[in-house]
């Protein structure tokens, strides 16, 4: 079995107090330490970073709803085949969709997913922004345009892209494990 | 929801014999019918060469496992962006290994999995006659040599990464959709 | 000079009846026996399978006629790179179409052929099937239809291209040779 | 001219002050604003956690020079097209190596570069990091370290292609304009 | 049928002197015009520099042999798709041969032609320049070292690569048309 | 630092005597030898066809004015990253607009420079010959048309984008060194 990551993972005691009490909290929430909190503590500046960038994108109000911020992470990490992104977000996608089909189906080729074209059209711009930054040009806005989005929500799509452009590229780089809990999170239909 | 497929799918009564047979054959053992059944018997002939070539490859003794066979199967149907082909056949291959992580590793990138050496090479071969085989020469056999391959395993390896990337082809094609039961198979561990 | 196929190759006596009967008839009407068929021959169920599942697309009545159903191997083989698709289904078009220049303008670039519209249209989707069938969407159904196709005929073209993806993956992986007959059928007007 | 960026810039008076006593620093230093902190500070929150990321990465201690980050910033930009950070960190690299060629040999090619063994590797580690990050394996950790990068400065590469891989899929989306004065900074040797 | 260019195409009579003769030359030894130098006569200036850039590269002595000059020529036109230049150089290549096969074979993919190490050797840098030139790099010499290239043949295949990378452009741009002749030329072997 | 090219560079004095005045001439003219003249003399009768095509192409009347024909030439030698097209153009490009800032954004990524719409048409068509030249079809030249741009002008920049594609080859395949002298010009504007 591969280890949580190629880099040292520090023990959850030698931390600095706020890391460690972000990870605790998180662990009471989820019942489980998502794998890049531990592999990123490796480096607590990052870690402030990567995380303060990340509730900036992900918990905020907005014209995108929090399931759909997911599917940009699921369908960019797809993209850009990592193994962590896909399988964590898409436990969160299933969760907060209560849609135990959907995260595989975006990950996998999000043009057979069962999406309204609203939602289609966010996941192409995305997919763009992450395969092919450098060819977006105002007709891509354009075209969300025609789907309801407002300039604040492109803004939104590409930030997302590009963030887990970043850590799809870490998680890579870093071999990093997702935690075993994630793969059936959300499959099975509560009643 | 998207439909089963975007061509007609047949009603079972309207099937001939032999077809309605395999499919309710598959229906008493899986429990369901897949739908790749139901979309192909649209045309029973290419039904009957699909299935055969399928077991041809897939329902035979030889070196490669039954596990290791599906293992190509999601691998190259990850690497040509195949939903239905990684969803139904990491079903298959998390219930042939009773493992529930193996299928999603593979299927992203099968660099990250836990797998040994040897189904790495395996997959490594698997995924360049999917996608660049033009280049395939000696090297590459030699190199599956090395990992105790024969020179029919890799006649395996390679044909099945050939009949799926046809499956995958013709699956996109047609948006062939994954029968909902195949998300969940083989996630919970049995006890 | 290269040999027929990397892999072994039966000699004919050692065949199945069946398998040898097949290749006796092709032999007749031919004058020499394909390389493919000598080479498949390795693996007797594959064989049978193979050439099943090729009669199911390549003989048989609807709206493509059988020269189209060769544009459309020779399109999808040479954007494989498929050498010996290419040469013996080159020769096999040469020869239905009665041009002997058609086959190496479709293999080279068939937006470059002598092809009205229609043709044209059905090669540009079969080339997508074959190198971006994850993107095939219902606008290229469209198109296709803008030019006469109907739902049937497109599902032709695409799972003439899907065959042949597998084919070319195979004739590739064995590094099978084309017979030197092939290279120069079709290419003498008759008078 | 094109604009700063397609979103909204703020003015200086209306941004908070943390973010505002940052740009002025920086204008102080530079004796310009270099335009990703106006574009930025559109989304002070995002700005923060930006910045603070950056500088987690590029002023630190550590087995890799602040040039030899800035290389990395200009090389990976180069293969991802972005302008902004091209033109804007190969003012920066020309200032840190006194050197007016450096920058625009890497992000040209680096490979045709004027420089040392151990910093073509250090490139051609970054380079894959951001544009086949899936494909990373031991073998390129273990080429690094013949050069003598320990894993602490493999993660530091890997992270800076990571984040600027972000940092370049945001400034492509938002088409950020480079300021004037990038271009010149650091091409004229000071005597 | 596609005219020889989409470009104007000269009278003969309307020609300069030193074109009329060089076409009524090559007349003269061929039988037929071939179409590049109608199209390109278009413009008088390009078409003595291109025709004495080709003379250069194709008609001199040294490590290469003729043939294997234009072996560089189909290999690198299939790998850009120029049907103009795969049908006509291949029909050089057939004559200077002496065999029918050798030009399809390195069309479709050099690696499965019948060649020795060293031209397979010549064929992959060739195709190297051709598609990846800004990878070349001291082992690519290296290599062709080792099969005896000397250092001016190694700039004779990398030019002969790119003077046709810009051959193939042009000819892609203006449709040129190969001469019907050429299609069957060096196919029918003299007795 | 590395050489002016990888292959032998002649001294001025043993060059023949057409070439040696060229060279003095552009001496004379520039205030250096730019290291393409230099390089390219090792071979006498490829550098005169090398020069007298790149002066019927850069240097002629027409529809295309002097900077047009370098922004094509800056355009493409980016897409192919060519380091010494990139920067000995891309001083000529910012002498010839007085405009210190446009050929970095070109090289860089020509969608996000300072241009109207008629010049982003024309390296639009000439990226496109550059990198998939096989897929230029007549809707190419429509678009040029209706920026205003003739048949003619279309020649010329299929011409210039595929003469460059040549040199961009031939310039990495040497690993032609940039003279230093290109990096500043034209970066300071006059008074």
């Amino acid at each position: 079995m591969t280890p949580v990551s190629r880099f040292p993972v520090p023990a959850l005691a030698a931390l600095p107090a706020d890391i460690r009490e972000r990870i605790l909290a998180v662990q009471e929430k989820a019942g489980f330490v998502p794998n890049v909190f531990l592999a990123l503590a490796h480096r607590p500046d990052e870690f402030r970073a990567f995380f303060a960038y990340h509730d900036a994108l992900m918990i905020k109000e907005g014209g995108l709803s929090k399931s759909e911020r997911e599917m940009i992470v699921v369908a960019t990490s797809g993209a850009n085949d990592c193994l962590y992104c896909v399988v964590a977000h898409g436990a969160i996608l299933r969760i907060y969709e209560k849609n135990p089909l959907i995260a595989d189906q975006i990950a996998v080729n999000h043009r057979k997913a069962d999406l309204p074209p609203r939602q289609r059209a966010m996941l192409d711009f995305a997919v763009k922004v992450a395969l092919r930054s450098a060819e977006i040009e105002e007709a891509d806005y354009a075209r969300l345009g025609e789907h309801g989005f407002s300039d604040e929500d492109a803004w939104d799509i590409a930030a997302i892209a590009a963030f887990f452009g970043m850590s799809n590229r870490l998680a890579n780089a870093m071999s990093l494990r997702p935690n075993d809990e994630f793969y059936l999170m959300g499959r099975i239909p509560k009643r």
